[in-house]
C-alpha cells in the first residue's frame, strides 16, 4: 500500500520557489470563497514518526489566512475528556462553517497506537474503524470536506532522517525518545496503518499518502490536495447553492403515510391514571428511590442521559421537575433545546447536544432532543428528505457511543389524545403566567397532528434499540405519568448498578 | 447583621397562592422584556446549609421560562477547571445578554469554606473579597444585574430542620452527613458568612438577607427579588436605550492628548538591526533553548500567555511562526484574534479571552488580545470613553489572576517607524498573495497614527505592572525583532522555572 510513497520524489528549490506564489494566492483566495457557504474543511495529519507533521502544519497555517484556520494538536485527554465518550474531545474543536480545522493527532492515533501496543485486538481496531468511517460520513454529508494526509518515510528514511538530527547539536531536540522507540516497531506500525487506512479511505473521506522524504515536495503536495479539495467542495456548492439540495437524488427510507393509519401511539393506554392519594405516596417513595440511585451511580462513576419528548403541553416540564427535585443541584443538568443559535447552526445538528454530554457519575437532562431533527424538522421541512432520513442511523450512531462509553439513555415519548390537548391548551390560554406557554405555534403544531403521529412511529421504529430504547409515556393523567417516568427511571439504572 | 433574618417571618397558604399569579406572569414578562436588551442576570444563591437553596433553585426554575434559564450548581472542580485561574469555571458558565444564570453555589463557596475549616487565614479571606467585589463590579457595569440571596436560618432554626428531616422515613435522604458537621461549626460560619458579605455588599451587587424557616416565605421573597431586580433594569435600559450610554457621566482617566508629543514609543530605537548570518546562528540557539524551556514548563505546569500587539505590518505573524516552529504542537494554541463573533458580543468582552487560558503547562500566544479594547476600540470610538478608562482597570484584574495562578504573562507591542510601515504596505501590494494583508482598514488605521501613539502610550501607562510588564520591540528590522523577542521569552520563563 505505501509503496507509491516510496518513490524518492523531491522537489528543486526553484521549482518549489515558482509554484509558490500561485499556490498561496489560490489558497487564500479559497479560504475567502469559503467563508461564503455552509462548507468547512477538516484536514488531518497523520503519519509515519520524522516525516515532519508537525512542520507540515506550521507551514499550512503559514500559508493561510491564519484568522479562518483553527489548528488542534491533541494530547493526552484530560480528565473532562476521558469522562465522556471518545468523541466527544473532537467535537468541542470542531470548525465551523466557513473555517478549516486543522487536526494534529486525530480519532485514528488511539486506535493505531493501541492496537500496535498491544493493548487491543485486530477487531477492536476494526470497530473503532467503523465508527470512525460512519462519523466522517456524516460529517461529509454535511457538507465538510475531511482531508485525510498520512505523511510517509520508508523505513530506511526515517532512519536516516533521524540520524540525522540527532547529530545536529542545535536541532537534536527535535528528536523524542519515542521516535526510536517506534522507529523499533515500524513493521508492525506500518502493518496496522496500512489497515487502519484501507478500512476508512472512502470517496467522502479519502486517504492521501505522501511522500515525506523532502520537506519541500511534501509541503507542496500538501498544500496542493488542500487547495484541490477546496476548490472541488466551491466547485459544488457553486452547483447547488445549498448543501441540503446536494443529496435531492439520495435513497430516503420508507416512511409511514400520513393519514388515519394505527401507530405505535394507538398502542398506549392513555385510560391509565391515578389518584391524589396513591400519588402522593408514590411520589416521596419514588424520589427517595431515585435519590439513592442517582448518588450510587455518582460514586459509581455511572452517567444518565434522560430524553423528554412529547406533544405540546404533555407536561414534560412538570414531569422534568419532579425528577429533578428529588437530587442533588451538583448532580445534574437540564438542557431545555430550543431553535438553534448563530453559533449552534455553523456546526452539525447533533453539536449542540453533544456538547452538553454529562461527566462520568452525572445527569443530563433534554427537554426536547436531537429527535428534533426526525420529528419538527421533518414535519416543517427544515430538513431535506435525504437529510432526516439518513439521520436515523446517524442518531443511532450517536448513542451507542453514548452506551459504550457507559452512559445509561433513557428516552420518554409523552403520549396525550388530542382532546386533552385542546383541553390543556384552553387551560393554559385562561392563566395569566401559563399564558406565555401556548403560542400560534403551539395550535400549527397540533394541526398536523397526523404528520407528527407519522412522524413519532418512523422515530420509534428507527432509533428503539438495544441498549437505547423509547418508552412510551401514558400522559393524558399527569400524576400517572410522572410515577411511570420514575419507576421506570430507577428500574433502568437499578438494573445498570447491580 | 443577620438579627434581621431571624424574625420569625412566615406566609399563610392562601396569601401566598393569591400572590403567585401576578408574580409569576411579571416574572415571564420580564423575561420576555429582558430578551430585547443586551442586559442579563445573574442570582447567586448562598445561605446556611439547611435554608432550601435547592429547593429555591427549583422553585424559580419552575416560575421562569426555562429556555431562558442556564441554572449551574459547582462541585468540586474538574482538572480542566484546576488548572486554569480561580474565576474560569465561572467564566465559562456565564451567562449571555438577555438570559438569566443561576448560580447554586458560586465564587463565595470556596473562600467561604477554606476559612472556616481554617486552610485560610482571614487575610486570604478580605483579598479574596476584593477579587469578587471587583469581578462583579465589573459584569455590573457592563450591565449585568447581580442578584446575591442569602438564605438565612438561626441555629436553632437549622438544628429543628435537620431533625425533622431525619425523622422522617421518605425525606430523611435530605440531610447529608457534612450538614450536622456545619451545624457544629454554625458560630463560625455564621462569622465568616458575615464578614464575606459585609465585604461584597456594594451597590452593584447588594446582598439580600432571607430569612429561610418557612419554606412559602423564602420561595417568595427570592421571587420578588429577582422581579424587582429585573423590573428596575427593564427601567434602566428604557431610559437609556444602550448601556453603554448609561455611564456617559462617569469619571474618566486622563490621557496622553493626540498630537506630535513624545510617547513611550519614541524611546524604542528602531535603528537595532541583524546581519543575515548572525540572525541564522543566534535563531536556531534561541529556538533550542526556547524549545527546552517549554518542555521544561510543561513538566513543571507552568502555563505562559504570550500577548502580541503592534502596529499593522509589524510583522506578528512572522514572529509568532519563529516563537512555535521550535515547539511541540501539543504544547501550544495560537488565538487570532479579530472582530468578536455575535456569541462574543453577547458576553463581557473579556469572556473570549478566558475562555482560551492555557492549562498547566501549555502555551497560548494571543495574536491581539484583550488590549484591543483600549487600542482600536478606544480609537475608533466602539467603546464609550467610560468603557475603555475602566477597561485599564479590569485588564490589570484580569492578567493578576492569570499571575496568582502561576501563569507567566508575555506582552509585546512591536514597534515601527511610519515610513517602514508605508514600505511594507507597498510591498504586500505587489506580492499576489499577501495582497489579501492589506486592506482599506489598514490605511485607515495608518491616518490615525498619532491617536493610535497616543493610546499605545496609556496602555503601557496604565497596565505595564510588576507581573505583567510590557515590553517594546524594536521591530524596523525584522530579523532583530524575531530574535529580541525570542530572547526575551527565554530569559523571563528561565528566571521563573529557576
Amino acid at each position: 500500500m505505501f509503496e507509491t510513497a516510496e518513490l524518492g520524489r523531491s522537489l528543486q528549490k526553484d521549482e518549489y520557489e515558482s509554484a509558490l506564489p500561485d499556490l498561496r494566492a489560490r489558497l487564500v483566495q479559497a479560504q475567502i470563497d469559503l467563508k461564503k457557504t455552509p462548507s468547512r474543511v477538516l484536514v488531518i495529519i497523520s503519519g509515519v514518526d520524522g516525516a515532519g507533521k508537525a512542520m507540515t502544519v506550521n507551514r499550512l497555517n503559514e500559508w493561510l489566512d491564519p484568522r479562518g484556520v483553527n489548528t488542534h494538536a491533541f494530547d493526552t485527554p484530560s480528565d473532562e475528556e476521558r469522562e465522556r465518550p471518545f468523541f466527544w474531545r473532537f467535537w468541542r474543536t470542531m470548525p465551523v462553517r466557513g473555517r478549516i480545522g486543522i487536526f494534529y493527532g486525530s480519532w485514528y492515533t488511539e486506535p493505531l497506537i493501541q492496537t500496535v501496543y498491544k493493548k487491543q485486538k485486530q477487531a477492536d481496531l476494526d470497530a473503532a474503524m467503523r465508527r470512525i468511517a460512519s462519523q466522517e460520513q456524516m460529517l461529509a454529508e454535511d457538507g465538510a470536506i475531511v482531508l485525510k494526509l498520512w505523511l510517509h518515510l520508508s523505513k530506511e528514511a526515517q532512519y536516516k532522517h533521524l540520524k540525522g538530527l540527532e547529530s545536529d547539536p542545535h536541532r537534536h531536540w527535535r528528536v523524542l525518545p519515542t521516535d526510536w522507540k517506534h522507529h523499533r516497531l515500524y513493521e508492525k506500525f506500518i502493518r496496522v496503518a496500512g489497515r487502519m487506512i484501507r478500512l476508512t479511505d472512502r470517496p467522502h473521506a479519502p486517504w492521501n499518502l505522501i511522500e515525506a522524504t523532502d520537506d519541500r515536495y511534501r509541503d507542496l503536495t500538501s498544500g496542493r490536495l488542500l487547495l484541490a479539495a477546496m476548490e472541488q467542495a466551491l466547485e459544488v456548492t457553486k452547483k447547488t447553492s445549498a448543501i441540503g439540495r446536494r443529496d435531492a437524488a439520495n435513497p430516503r427510507l420508507k416512511i409511514t403515510p400520513v393519514g388515519r393509519n394505527r401507530t405505535i401511539l394507538d398502542r398506549v393506554n392513555l385510560k391509565k391514571s391515578l389518584s391524589k392519594d396513591a400519588y402522593r405516596k408514590q411520589l416521596v417513595r419514588r424520589q427517595a428511590e431515585w435519590n439513592r440511585l442517582v448518588w450510587k451511580a455518582a460514586d459509581k462513576g455511572v452517567s444518565n442521559v434522560i430524553v423528554f419528548e412529547g406533544w405540546d403541553a404533555a407536561g414534560k416540564g412538570s414531569c422534568i421537575r419532579r425528577v429533578t427535585e428529588a437530587i442533588d443541584p451538583r448532580l445534574f443538568q437540564i438542557i431545555p433545546v430550543a431553535a438553534p443559535t448563530e453559533e449552534e447552526r455553523a456546526h452539525h445538528y447533533l453539536w449542540r447536544f453533544w456538547k452538553w454530554l454529562p461527566r462520568d457519575g452525572r445527569v443530563t437532562i433534554f427537554d426536547r432532543s436531537w429527535f428534533g431533527r426526525v420529528l419538527v424538522e421533518r414535519v416543517e421541512k427544515f430538513a431535506t428528505a435525504a437529510e432526516w432520513s439518513r439521520a436515523y442511523a446517524e442518531i443511532n450512531d450517536f448513542e451507542e457511543q453514548l452506551c459504550r462509553h457507559g452512559i445509561v439513555v433513557h428516552k420518554y415519548w409523552i403520549h396525550l389524545s388530542k382532546e386533552e390537548q385542546l383541553a390543556r391548551f384552553q387551560k393554559r390560554e385562561k392563566v395569566k403566567y401559563k399564558r406565555y406557554k401556548i403560542t400560534d405555534e403551539d395550535w400549527r403544531n397540533r394541526a398536523k397532528w397526523n404528520a407528527y403521529k407519522a412522524a413519532v412511529n418512523d422515530m420509534v421504529a428507527h432509533t428503539s434499540t438495544g441498549n437505547a430504547p423509547w418508552t412510551l409515556v401514558p400522559g393524558n393523567d399527569k400524576r400517572y405519568a410522572r410515577i411511570f417516568i420514575l419507576k421506570d427511571l430507577c428500574k433502568r439504572l437499578e438494573k445498570v448498578l447491580k
